[in-house]
Parts: C-alpha cells; structure tokens; sequence
C-alpha cells in the first residue's frame, strides 16, 4: 500500500501567540486544505500530537478534531514528546496502510507560551529519568552539553564548528516569515553569547515557542485525485534508546535516531547519498552534528568539518534544514516534526521558492524526542 | 491482512497498588506472555495507552517499553482517556496491517492512587469542556448523571434498573480474583448507598483503581506460530462526538458508541445478534444501559427492561460484562480497555472457567473515553 502525503501546513511559530490551541491548529489546517481537491467529508479520520500538559486541555484531540469540523470521525492522541508529530505520521501510515482509513489529517500543536519557561523546565524534566537524573539537573540543554563534550573529547569538535551550524540557520532564517528569530547570526556573537549549559551558550540553543502544524495523508488511489504533486511516504524508521543517559552505551551520538535511520533508509531502499535535502532537529548546534553522522551523510566525528565545509548549505552534499531549523524557527514542541515534513513537503514539490533545491526528488526528516530517547526518521520521494 | 491478539494480560486492580506504572506493567506483560511461543526479541514495537497527568513521568512509553526490555525498538503513546488502550489496539492493527510491524505489545496503565480523589478529579474534569462545562461542575458523575436523567424522562427507565446492572456485577465479581470489589450488592443496598450526582448513587459509580493491561499483537503467520489458539480482530468501529454536552444532538445515549458500533458490525460483517459475549464501558451503570440500545442489543429506550429481564446475564441472550465490569473490577483508567478485551480474549479460547459462554464464537469490546466523547468498539473472532 502506498501512502502519500497531499497536503501540509503550519501557522506563524511565535513566542506567544495569544491564540488557543485549537485557534493554532486551524491556521495550520487552513493551510494544508488550501490546494488540494478534497472536501472535509472526505476526510476519515485525525491524529492530534503534542508534548502533553503545557495547556490546560487534557486529551486535546477530540476538542481540536471538532473545532475542524472533523467530528464524529474517530480521532486519537499521539505523542512522543518532541517527536509526536512524527509519530502521528507513522500512526497514520499504519491506519491507512492496513485498509482502516483513506484520508487522515495530522495535527501536532504546542502552546508553550501557556506557562512561565520554568514552569516549561520543570515538565520538561519530566521527561526524561524523574527518579536518577531530571531531579538532580538534567535539563536539556544540560543533556546535550554531556553529548556536546564528549564529542569534544573524542572527536576534537569545536564550539566554533557548533556555532557555524547556528550560522547557517540564521542565513536561511531570513528566507522563512514562519520564523521566530529571521536574522543572521555571526560565529562570533554565538561564541559571546550566554553560557546555558557549557559549552553550550544562548545561540546553541532553540527557543521554545507556541504553533501547529498540519499534514494530510491518503492512500494511493485517493491521493492521485486530491492533488497532481502527491509526495510518497517512502521509508519510515523509528527507535527508542534508553531514558538515562547514564545508561547508555555512548554520549557522541543517538542510538536511537542511528537505528531509525537504518530502518527508514532499508524501507524506502536508499542509500544516504540519495538524500537530497533533509531537515533534522537541531534542538541545540550539536544535535544537527550528531544528525548528520547517526544518518550517514559522513563518517561518525566528522560531523564538525560538514558544517564547517559549508556541505549542508544549500548547493552542497546535503542541504540540511534550510529553512532555518529549530534553532531559528523555534521549537513548538509537538509541531516541529509536522514543520519539518511542510518543509520537505513544499521541497518534492518544486514550491520551496527561494530555498528550492533544484530538482530535489528525495526528501528526509530527522525528528528526536527527548534527550534523544525517541527517534522517527522519515524518508520521502516525488 | 489479518491481525490477532495472540495473549492477554492483566495486573491484579486495587485502590493503592502501593507499585510504581512500570511494575505495574510489568505486571500484566507478564501474564500476557505466559502462554505465548514467543521470544521477546520477536516483539517489534510497543504502544503504551493511559489518560495523562495521573502519574509524575511525563511521556512514560519509553520508560515502560525500556523496563519491559524492549528498547531499542519503537514507542509511543496513544491516548483517548478511558478509552487509551483499545485505542492502541486501533493503532497497532494499523502498524502491523500496513506492513510497518509483526508483532507488537500495547501496554495499558493507570495509577489512579498517586493523586487525591480530589485531585483525581480534577485531571478528569480537564477532558471535558474546560471553557464552558467543567468549570461549573461537569464532573464525570454528573456528565452521566444527566443522561440518567433524560433516560428515565424519555423513556421511563428507573432507579431499579439501574440498581440491577450493580447487582449483575456483584454477582459475577466473586468471581474475579483481580477485581477491586468481590461481594454481591442488592438492589435496596445501591438505592440507598449515598447520591453522588443524582439518580446516580455510591454503587452507580465505578471505582478509580490502579492497574495495567497488556496486549500482544501479531500478523497472521506470526499469530499461528505463536499460539494454536489466536483470537482475530475482525472489527474495529472508532467515533468521537462533540465534547460540550450542550451540544449535542442527544442525551439518552452516546452517538459515538452508536457510530463506532455501526463501524465495527459492517467491517466483521455481522449483526448485533451474532455477539456470543460483550464487554462494555459500564463506568456507571446507566452507562452499560445506554450501551445495550447503542450496540443494538435491544431497541432504543428498551436497555432498562433488558437487565430486568436479566437477558445480559450469562445464559441470556448477550452475557454483558460477566467479569464484574468496572462497577466491580474498578477502572485504572488506561487499563480499562486492554482488560476488556483480555476478558473476551479468555471467552473466546474457552479459558473463562467459572464465567465461560459455551461455545462463544464472536467477542465485542466496547470502550468509552470521557463522557461519550470518545468510542471505540472491537470485534474479536476465533
């Protein structure tokens, strides 16, 4: 069975949008039904994927599912921390894959501005090991400073080399008006900015940030009638690694995101040269160096001197996140994975505007949850 | 592609497990894989299904997946509150029909003991309209508490039928030892237990309870080589209605139980009257009436004379909730569904003992989350 995406959305990310969740996820829904030919009775079925309790809704889905219009159709939650939309794309494939549905919307969604950032600290921890690690002060961006040092310590990376990957984001940010932050940034300003967990400083890191995304999916023979420019779900890998970092066989990468690449790459039978463009999330500067080795687009250490080779620009080996990332798009939690997917998406499709690869014909997407305990990676073709 | 349950389980229900949710789990997947030919290194993915914000670990599948030693392969959580669990059996079937996965676990869970009744109370009232309803009281007894009302009003239903639907319950909970109540109440006993929300009294009401469930899943190969004796999935019905009670078109029942249902038949290609044995969401017991008129067990407004007629009873024409239903077993929220369908599972390999259906051929689930928001029934054959 094949499986398509035929439409996706995002609203605005912003700090703090004064809108309601489900205000949120319309915008992006709007957006995702705008060119496609397909009334909402065709659609079966929905997904809604967010990080759980930032807002005060609980079990979001079927007052977001109405507020489309979408009831009675079954709708269910789905959620894998920063990598729930993800997941509600390989929920979905799976509904529509097995005969139970044709047409599916995916929502995923964060209000983050709901609560003060300690408060969105502090459910954040909870995230990760409550019992040995989260209250003793492994917060995230403390999580990838252990992995940005022992990739430091073992592969000579440099803060300089990390904070060219915010370099990056910051150039192609001004392309993106989604954006939160759409300026460019200089090596020397991210070096210079606030310590946050050393030696990550205030540019190595995302911001949190309130948004939707939305994608539509459907099966072969539907999707051909619901837009001419179908892309293909054409590989789907996901994995799991340990809660505690200190259990875990090594701190220079993501098991997880290693293992989910494999799978995806063996389904959709590619290889990591085949990629065309990607977008991964970069969380902080030196998750994007990490995704760039766990996916094979070079060899494990090598990740430093991509960035610094300019490889992941656009015109290089991989354009990686050139729409500016997380790191400048912010980081509405249970949305960035459908942001990610519009991205590509717009991509296959030749609509990338000022950010087209050129013929870009094979598209992935890199989505971790946590401290890299989820990872989906998705692979897509025109 | 077909999909069956190939083994079931579930941890003994109680007021305070005194247990954190991964022995809980623990617990129940163990019992599931009892019987089982099958190595955990078969196992593909899990789902792991719970109402959230009962319990401090925020996004709790990968720490369950991992406990039960399952990472690094894929999780994530599936969520429609009390109707979690069968919602992860939708989406597995999904996973494993579209050739994503062969075998999977879904785990079910609630520790409804970590918080204050009060405070329980208040996470529950969160999944109901928080603009408009809860805040002026819509709790869960007085959601149902309304539809009594409109029952007796439309249709003439009484306080004894009710009552009646706790007295079955009673009867059959002396014989499930992991039930939370294992005594026989009378009818006098409920009418004159204290109001909670009137008509409903103390023994109209289910139990909060801790608990876990567990289900294996598997393609149809897999299935034959793992048991002798797997139970097929044969229909699966899902529909949501509005979450306002103001809303909606009806309060006598629940239009997404009567939709999901109407789903489920047509996919089994069966009628109402070829159910052997059911298991409903009796989380009051106007609830399992309603339930009889929306699965078609009786006509519309007749579900009151149906338990007086004791036609739910074993030896009747539908044996509803011969394990005691939640009135009895209590209901760990996220558990609920996955004990449901290994009550039927049992049923239909003829392992029930003391409350076998002889010869029960064809099995029905039917699982609610929140009030009537969300349904989902299953159809299971052997």
């Amino acid at each position: 069975m094949n499986v398509a995406i035929v439409g996706t959305g995002q609203s605005k990310f912003s700090r703090d949008s004064g809108l309601q969740i489900r205000e949120l996820a319309f915008e992006a829904y709007r957006e995702a039904m705008k060119d496609v030919n397909l009334s909402k009775k065709d659609i079966d079925a929905s997904i809604v994927c967010s990080a759980p309790e930032y807002d005060p809704q609980r079990s979001p889905s079927s007052g977001i599912s109405e507020y489309l219009g979408l009831d009675p159709r079954p709708t269910f939650y789905a959620e894998s921390i920063c990598s729930s939309s993800t997941t509600g794309v390989r929920a979905g494939y799976g509904l529509i894959g097995s005969g139970l549905h044709d047409v599916l919307v995916i929502v995923g969604f964060q209000k983050m501005s709901e609560l003060s950032s300690t408060e969105a600290q502090e459910r954040m921890e909870r995230g990760a090991d409550i019992m040995w690690e989260s209250p003793f002060g492994l917060t995230m961006p403390a999580g990838y400073a252990i992995h940005a040092r022992a990739h430091m310590e073992e592969f000579g990376t440099t803060e300089e080399q990390m904070a060219k990957v915010k370099v990056k984001s910051g150039k192609y940010s001004k392309l993106n008006p989604d954006a939160v932050f759409q300026r460019e940034v200089m090596v020397d300003e991210v070096l210079n900015s606030q310590v946050i967990s050393s030696p990550l400083k205030f540019f190595d890191c995302c911001a949190n940030a309130d948004g939707a995304s939305c994608m539509i999916l459907a099966k072969e023979d539907k999707a051909k009638e619901i837009t001419d420019t179908p892309v293909w779900v054409e590989g789907i890998g996901s994995a799991t690694n340990v809660v505690s970092l200190s259990a875990r066989e090594k701190l220079t990468g993501l098991k997880s995101a290693e293992k989910a690449s494999q799978t995806a790459y063996e389904m959709a039978g590619i290889s990591p040269e085949d990629v065309d463009v990607a977008e991964v999330h970069d969380c902080f500067t030196i998750a994007e160096i990490m995704a760039y080795e766990d996916l094979g687009f070079c060899e494990k250490g090598e990740g430093g001197k991509l960035i610094e080779e300019e490889q992941t620009y656009m015109g290089g080996k991989y354009p990686v996140n050139i729409d500016g990332g997380l790191l400048s798009k912010g980081h509405p939690v249970g949305a960035t994975g459908g942001s990610q997917v519009n991205t590509i998406f717009k991509q296959l499709r030749g609509e990338g505007g000022r950010i087209q690869v050129e013929g870009a014909e094979t598209g992935l997407v890199h989505n971790i949850g946590g401290i890299g305990t989820y990872a989906n990676v998705i692979i897509f073709g025109r």
